[in-house]
């Protein structure tokens, strides 16, 4: 103490030093007892150092010191190897020497310096950084017992860190436990027990469980310096018309608001260590920098891992310069869940069957609206499928014409063992067609159908026949070879030629954690998948053509959401004004805020103007819409509340379950306003990022351009998704959030071109689009863009 | 050999095997002797490995055998430690039941076993992933003694890899090997002179000395599997409009055209020894994957380093799977560079004085066109600035207005020590101005000036007087102050708010190196830097309003490049038949490619249409063009000749000379044709990448997809530069080429329709533009951009 004091007096009178000071503190290798005396006086000096760094830190800030004091203390008597002084001797002076400020206060020295390092003499060098290469390190990784995150923690631990495994079954997280144990033993290495900790009955769904893992091994191990946020689920794996809201919201909850739950706990505590790193296990389909990747079939999932990746790169500013934040996107992996695990079929597997049902799904349903758009009552098709015969279909007089055309291709895809060739659909394929239709507002005229029953399967039972259960539905030999042909498209994608095992990821990940310098970045560890991507941050050029700016004339058009009132204002006076609009729905969440949209018209026709107030039923506010004024042409869906602007602000953090609003609002209303539309015949959808008040900066930038990345993710698998529906329906993202804060709008004159071209990028993606037969080039660049105002 | 026979005969005949059959031989730990007969051994088994693994490859290829056999030898005698039979055969339990194959045919023992591994006992787990990472490999490092690749190498050499350091100076190299070899036997290695080599007198520039070196370090080593293009030039830090063609040419040789060579030389020797690692060092300012970064001031340098990456994402495809290919793009880094070598000024304070230079030089310039677009004499102008008097320039009735009001500006600018206040110029500054004039065609009708005298600084002469030497020309205060305000500026757009040193990015470079999974990407070690980026990627929306187009009636427009005749044909014909533009001067390479354009023009007025035949020299032509018309509205520079469709095939490679031309034809030429574009009033630049042939594939599409992503590192800097000058051309780009094949146009029909969206597209871009006065958000959108047609 007296020493740090008369140094501090020396330091503090000194202002013509080259570098800051620094101090490095060493116990003794033993006190010849328990070490207890040695453990109080660690303690103490670990507080000294702390407090001591504080206060220079302060004095600077104050002008009242020039340089900043450093302090470490190096911890011998965890050692008794021989090398012991000299190895804690060259240790302090590259502590010393270093310009890096080392964030441990307490540096320990490895219990074998021999088994620690590699090395048999003291070093003056340095090789620390590669072997032992995160010596003392606590890792907290969900979904720790198999896969990517069980290499992760397997290669930690045999890094010489400290690791908790969270997950849900206490068996798989043993065997996980006791293999690297084993492991670790094999190699010499000493207190394996107490540095790999596992925690069962932890869910990611569960936020409490979450908290309650974290803060049990923050007790157990006294810091936490990496969150590895890799758990998770695959999701509904259903067409985003099939899928039910409570799987979408599972699947966000999952993957998505359960890393932020845990940084919401580990960013103050990293912060206050002075140093931590949270890394989110994304994936390829969760698209690049920029980039989206269409994944259909899994809007829920990409839209997840999109959202860990973005995470990483709008949030990483607010965390530094204490707490790294970066994603790994890996691509398929050799691996558990690429082969398929407890008795799953794999992956590759189940996309085929899926593909294989969701194809005879869309050939009726097409069937069945193309029968409604030829005047055929939609109910009497209904009973004509009910019988759920192919041969008695292909023979029904009574029956749609494309049906029963459909019956006789069915008929000649059967295997011999299968029941494809004899039943048009399975009691859940049938229920999502009933679902659809009630979706898209054709049930509504049909009252015996137009409400769900209470348990949504039961919607299956109008069939009057079903595929027997002792025969498979799905011709499987199709089907394993569908499934083969989907493995090699991806390995064909692949630059090298083979998926990387999960331990080749884990290895990549490991060493990625390493580097002290990235933040806010993905980490491709496989390259090469070269699956179409489209750019998240596409500018608007040019104007839309007037044909088809004519084509609006006396059509309806929606606009959901009436939070930017003057954004949707400008455009329904451009829509009437300029394109002979009849009818503009505006579907408002609070009738003030239809009232301050109606406010902003004077200059423009009012009769065309209709306000429905939905208060949180959007859902009833579209059917409602449907059945007073003809199908709209155009269905716009903006943000219906501001964004907090607050992120990891040490006194007032955005609270989780403030997120998941953010998240439901942004995303999941997009979701909900999108699965409707794109059951509408002659539409375009369009799906509006948040706005950002003029002059605003900071975290509400970091979340809109966080929304804008993640429901890119959604846009663009949406509307892969409706190509392969009979509506065919367009879908295009307008972004009101621009990639830096120097491109917004500065001033009340930017503010109001900005609305022009809102209005006008409205028209360029929401006005009637060629169609995707016309023109492959035309049709393709108005499909699934994202496009910045 | 006999078991071999046997076991090959056994495998052949079983077609039940679960998985591929796998061979691992066992050398002796020593023969007793020198090891001799051991070598002989050795190599004999090696050589059978090579041909059983080809055969067992060929006849599976043929259907002759169900799985492919793979084999490696583990050399027991580089050991002598008592662990070596159970480390041995741990070792070989590993290899042979490892999913991957491993492509080293040889695996070599280290010569310790606890300094190559950190393990006191046989591993059965393992961890030799961590500990000795490239043990056994052999790297071959161009640049190597100091920066980051002199970190590569160390810590390379560290984690057991045999490192070859190529330079210039011996002297610094030799210091670096020292320092490497001094760290290693202070842990305890063994034989470390053995794995550290140097070769000085070798400079990137110098392709015969590159390739010598390379073919020396085969000779040492036997193989070589890490080839690391790190060496490079700083470039010539000038602006576009003021650089020459020779700068320009050598920064892309030494940068860019180094790593094809040694690429050439490397890749055939890799896919021969079953693997090999090609890692190029390119940097933040060369972007990111369909990410351009502008770069003002340093374009020959941000063109080569994303080229550099651009090599790595466009080739890898042709490279694996044996061959790993990636590029890594480390911001700016604490270290030499940054800080300046050998009393060199460090990079921010380069930069610094560079935009005050060019601030004042821009200056002069616009105030010079100025005065000639109100009609007053040039040479008068010149005679009046070559006096160089800052007072006597203020006072000068005769003198411009504009160029009086300057200089009462400068004026006010000294600090006391500088003669930033009393000269206008400085003469290497004066030779700018002439230069520029010259290549803007603003002396053609005045003989004095018109042609450059034969040494090109002696353009500065026509100064009268020059700031004297004893005093320096800058206010040094003032560039230290905005040195400073850059430093920060950087600092400030990292997350992290601090540089990462060169041993960390050479850290994390060597980690990377270490994935086996990965090619064909770019890793950015130190993550963070916003600063503006610009698709590559762009797709084209809309069409160019009517009013834009009207402005080109009776106007003039060049295009330059006659190769893509049917490309050049339906744009002339539209800018004749749509938007009346008066001349259409076509500035062939050939006769007859200006013979095939005019011949496609058949229903189109011919009296606006002249041809000039340019041959190489496209200066001369478009001076020529300027003296015969009036001057143009728009320049297109094409394409002068197709891509190669040969890239690293295993009989016919592409020559490092016919790359070279490709890299002149495409990007070069489109240097030379905006160098002086650039220099024009009221005109707009467009810039063309290749096309490919209708159902072409492979290695020229991957060639166009490099030129399009390095052109538009080109692209995205000039149009930054050109905002700073007086004419402040739009410049933008027009990809003939696809992201992937299946986009491209597959038939006829197809391709037609590419005809007329490319003409929309030149029109789109090159009809007169928005002012960047007039609206910010629609005058950043027409510059810069990279558009896919």
């Amino acid at each position: 103490m007296a020493v740090a004091r008369t140094l501090s007096r020396y330091w503090k009178s000194r202002d013509d030093l080259i570098q800051a000071p620094r101090v490095v503190f060493i116990s003794n290798p033993s006190d010849g007892g328990r070490e207890t005396y040695n453990e109080v006086l660690t303690a103490g000096v670990e507080q000294l150092i702390r407090i001591w760094r504080d206060e220079s830190r302060v004095n600077v800030e104050r002008g009242t010191q020039k340089l900043p004091i450093w302090g470490n203390q190096i911890i011998r008597y965890t050692n008794r190897d021989e090398e012991n002084t000299r190895f804690a001797a060259g240790h302090a002076t590259r502590v010393a020497f270093k310009d890096q400020q080392i964030a441990e206060i307490n540096l320990k020295l490895p219990s074998s310096i021999g088994v620690g390092t590699g090395a048999r003499r003291a070093m003056v060098g340095a090789a620390e950084n590669i072997v032992g290469l995160h010596l003392g390190k606590v890792a907290f990784i969900t979904g720790g017992s198999a896969g990517i995150g069980g290499q992760i923690a397997r290669l930690l631990a045999l890094a010489g860190a400290k690791v908790t495994m969270v997950a849900r079954r206490a068996s798989e997280l043993e065997a996980a436990r006791d293999r690297i144990v084993d492991e670790l033993l094999d190699m010499g290495a000493a207190s394996v027990e107490r540095r790999v900790k596992i925690m069962p009955d932890v869910d990611v769904s569960d936020f409490e469980s979450l908290k309650r893992a974290f803060t049990a091994t923050l007790d157990e191990f006294g810091r936490i310096d990496y969150l590895i946020n890799n758990a998770g689920v695959a999701g509904g794996e259903d067409m985003v018309v099939d899928m039910d809201v409570e799987v979408w919201r599972a699947t966000l909850n999952a993957n998505l608001l359960s890393n932020y739950v845990l940084m919401h706990e580990a960013v103050p505590l990293m912060k206050a260590q002075g140093g931590g790193y949270v890394l989110n296990v994304s994936s390829y389909f969760g698209g690049e920098k920029f980039l989206a990747v269409a994944y259909p079939n899994r809007a829920d999932y990409a839209v997840s891992k999109a959202g860990q990746r973005a995470m990483a790169e709008a949030f990483s500013p607010f965390l530094g310069p204490e707490v790294q934040c970066n994603a790994i996107a890996p691509g398929p992996v050799a691996g558990d869940r690429l082969a398929g695990v407890g008795g799953r079929p794999g992956l590759f597997l189940r996309r085929a069957r899926l593909i294989l049902e969701n194809k005879r799904l869309n050939a009726i349903y097409a069937a069945v609206i193309r029968a409604v758009r030829d005047g055929a009552p939609l109910d009497r098709a209904l009973n004509r499928l009910s019988g759920n015969s192919v041969s008695a279909m292909s023979h029904d007089s009574q029956a749609p014409q494309e049906l029963r055309r459909l019956a006789l291709d069915f008929a000649a895809q059967g295997d011999g063992i299968c029941t494809w060739d004899q039943f048009l659909l399975t009691r859940p394929l049938a229920a999502r067609l009933v679902s659809r239709l009630r979706l898209g507002g054709y049930l509504l005229d049909l009252p015996d159908w137009r409400a769900a029953p209470a348990e949504r399967t039961a919607d299956g039972n109008w069939l009057v026949s079903e595929p027997p259960d002792d025969l498979p539905f799905l011709p499987e030999g199709l089907v394993a070879k569908d499934a083969e042909k989907i493995g090699q498209g991806v390995l064909s994608q692949l630059h090298l030629g083979s998926m990387p095992t999960e331990e080749e990821v884990a290895q990549a990940t490991v060493f990625f954690l390493a580097d002290r310098a990235v933040s806010g970045e993905t980490f491709m560890p496989s390259g090469g998948l070269r699956v179409e991507r489209s750019n998240t941050e596409r500018e608007m050029f040019g104007s839309p053509k007037s044909e088809r700016l004519a084509q609006m004339r006396g059509r309806t058009v929606w606009i959901i959401g009436d939070h930017l009132s003057d954004y949707v204002a400008a455009t329904v006076r451009r829509m009437i004004v300029e394109c002979g609009v009849a009818h503009v729905v505006i579907i408002a969440r609070t009738a003030e805020g239809g009232d301050a949209v109606v406010a902003l018209l004077e200059d423009c026709p009012r009769a065309p103007v209709h306000v429905i107030v939905a208060g949180e039923d959007f859902e009833g506010a579209m059917d409602q819409a449907l059945v007073t004024w003809p199908r709209p042409t155009t269905v716009v869906s903006m943000p219906t509340e501001p964004l907090p602007d607050r992120l990891f602000d040490a006194d007032a953090p955005l609270a989780p379950d403030a997120f998941a609003r953010v998240v439901d609002r942004n995303l999941t209303q997009h979701f909900r306003v999108a699965r409707k539309a794109s059951l509408y015949d002659d539409c375009q959808l369009v799906l509006v990022t948040p706005d950002i008040p003029v002059g605003a900066d900071g975290p509400a930038f970091a979340l809109a351009n966080f929304i804008k990345t993640t429901l890119h993710a959604f846009t663009s698998t949406l509307a892969v998704e409706n190509e392969r529906l009979v509506h065919d329906v367009p879908t295009n993202q307008i972004n009101l959030t621009r990639r830096v804060r120097s491109e917004e709008p500065r001033d009340e004159a930017e503010h109001q071109e900005e609305l022009t071209r809102f209005a006008r990028a409205v028209l360029l993606v929401g006005a009637p689009l060629p169609d995707a037969q016309d023109s492959r080039y035309r049709a393709r660049i108005y499909r699934g863009t994202s496009m910045t105002v």
